[in-house]
């Protein structure tokens, strides 16, 4: 049993590990704490080789105690994929995207919630809720399917209908809610008080920020432990950033990795970019946010964010619906399936490239966060041309 | 390199390995050959566990000259699940599922359009089209998209609106037709003729059932070196079943595996089993097939299929619309997005379990080879509750 306790990101206080009150007193978020040097022992990495091929191969600073606990569908060790952009006219050399969509449910939301429902099972919970802008919560909705535990999910009421069809598929109690992320998690503050529910929602529990730290291993892992020097990160509640620091800065203490941390860049819709105003810099607002996982106007841990961003001389970045879906259009056509949150990330590689932020000799990794299929629109199959005989089949390939 | 020609399954003459001639003059399938001795030599146990998590891993046995014409954007090496059935009355002790629908684009297609890409690649095509129930499409699209070659897909009129989407976002030239995957093939047929595309449809080429016969060789490494005893795998084409089957017979040459062959059950849909009638069974007819991957009325060798089947001492059962509906809302409660192609199994499963032809003692393993995504049907938001005071929350929880 490597977990030991949380320690506060702010103030650096430490307390006993807990399931459910992982704000500190001084208003910082506590973290997970582990046994580092009875971890190291096991957790070497030729052990991990041999390991299965998913984000569980790093048990040793995940926070459930039994195997026996561990629920998984499957979830992490995504591929990443070496982006062949040569001729194209980008001043860097080496592009890779992180293909967090080929997660179970289809986003790196899956990585949180294996962990969180672990830890609701360990502690024999019968109902999670979660408010979210929907990838949450269906991932949310699988992993306690999985584990026998009632799901309630809040989304908001603009939610793209294929991932609120995803919420019922796997069998949560499903709602919509008038108006953005915060309003949707004020139901869930009411069930967690009226009826007893475990909260998941960002922040509010401790194994999220864990599974989601397992993105940063796999980085480190698959570039032969080293790290990139930039990622480019879609970010809204901020929890996956936190995870992937969290994750480089435990490998250091492990000694496992030498080189700097990246450069961590978070990429915001134009419409919605706390971030990007508390780095100082001004988005220009063209467009109301779309329904994406960007959307969140009040990230819960601000401060942990725009520390991060500074301790690694990263940067906030917006960008806006146009640049998004001609990214997605871009990516699509070279056979990745892009969600708007992950397109922004190739979005926001373009502007920082113009601006001179990023150096040639910068190796840079994108995270498509979601497969795009979840934001299908309906399709006007009218516009897609029905053969009837070949004569059309000249006029529509002359 | 170790691609060293074609043998035909039926009068097993052997012939030089080619792009596009691929039946034999006896009317049987071509298959590639390779030089097994040279491949043994490489391709041993250890040496596969260090490399990339993709289906690469098992490139001697795959017919791609050189790793420079590799079309790859991470597919392969998918998650093996092991359910948890316990308690649920089930006269059979170990099932796991394949998760398929973890790989790129959604489904297993991918593995066989990586290969076949990648050999048009390496004889530089520049068009190629395919006729699909849409999964083999939309794997063409993205595959070839990456590659740069232009991608032509042929899908009957009903195919599921998503599937549809999925092509046009890869960027292929896609058409509907009227009528069912056969009339789809008189158009890539036209083509080929008047325009020179490359056909990758069905058995048309080489590199699709190279590519589906890595699922065989997963499922052996995955369940360390052995073999279940019973596959149940959702039959239209066939080229995975075929795949799979050449799978297991070239680990047995390597002498890499000692098991028996595993029974290999062809999963059919009621209204289209060519397969089951072929058998000497009769499908109860309830329906007309759905637009699924299994409507394929006259797969393009069934002869070897049956052969397998008999080889094997498997079986092919017809499952019908409710049960497939049941098995996805089932799997789904179980975090699993199947799609009914993936479900039919489980029905298939539950079948044979009445049946009594699956054993207490059988291990099986079931595909489920897309993800339920990309079947959604059109949710009508109404039936999800929209919440607007907290009176209500008491009411839909009560």
């Amino acid at each position: 049993m490597t977990r030991i306790g949380m320690a506060c990101t702010k103030c650096g206080n430490n307390q006993a590990f807990s399931y459910d009150h992982v704000t500190c007193a001084c208003g910082g978020s506590l973290l997970v704490q582990y046994d580092m040097e009875l971890a190291a022992k096991t957790m070497t990495k030729q052990a991990i080789q041999s390991r299965p091929s998913s984000m569980w191969r790093y048990k040793e600073l995940l926070p459930v105690s039994s195997p026996e606990d561990v629920v998984s569908l499957g979830e992490g060790w995504t591929p990443l994929s070496y982006m062949n952009i040569q001729g194209i006219g980008l001043p860097v050399d080496h592009v890779w995207i992180k293909r967090e969509e080929l997660n179970p449910t289809g986003s790196f939301k899956a990585r949180g919630m294996s962990v969180a429902v672990s830890l609701l099972k360990e502690r024999k919970a019968r109902y999670a809720a979660v408010s979210s802008n929907g990838n949450a919560a269906s991932a949310l909705a699988a992993y306690a399917g999985c584990a026998g535990i009632e799901a309630i999910v809040f989304l908001p009421e603009d939610c793209p209908p294929l991932i609120v069809q995803e919420c019922l598929s796997y069998g949560a109690r499903t709602f919509r809610v008038q108006g953005l992320i915060q309003d949707a998690g004020q139901w869930v503050e009411a069930g967690k008080h009226l009826f007893g529910w475990s909260t998941v929602a960002t922040l509010k529990e401790p194994g999220r920020v864990e599974g989601k730290k397992t993105m940063g291993f796999e980085l480190a892992e698959q570039l032969g432990w080293k790290l990139p020097s930039v990622i480019i990160y879609p970010t809204g509640g901020g929890s996956g950033l936190i995870g992937m620091w969290k994750a480089f800065h435990e490998l250091k203490q492990m000694g496992m990795i030498a080189d700097p941390l990246p450069r961590m860049v978070s990429v915001q819709d134009a419409g919605c970019s706390p971030l990007v105003s508390a780095m100082g810099n001004h988005a220009t607002v063209l467009d109301a946010p779309a329904a994406t996982g960007m959307r969140v106007p009040r990230p819960p841990d601000i401060d942990l964010l725009l520390h991060i961003l500074k301790e690694t001389g990263g940067k906030a970045v917006a960008v806006n619906q146009v640049e998004i879906d001609g990214a997605q259009r871009y990516l699509g056509y070279r056979g990745v399936s892009s969600s708007p949150e992950g397109a922004a990330t190739w979005a926001g590689l373009l502007k920082l490239c113009e601006e001179g932020w990023i150096r040639r000799d910068d190796s840079v990794v994108l995270f498509n966060t979601c497969h795009g299929l979840k934001y299908g629109k309906s399709l006007g199959l009218e516009s897609v041309p029905l053969l009837a005989n070949l004569k059309e089949l000249f006029y529509h390939t002359s």
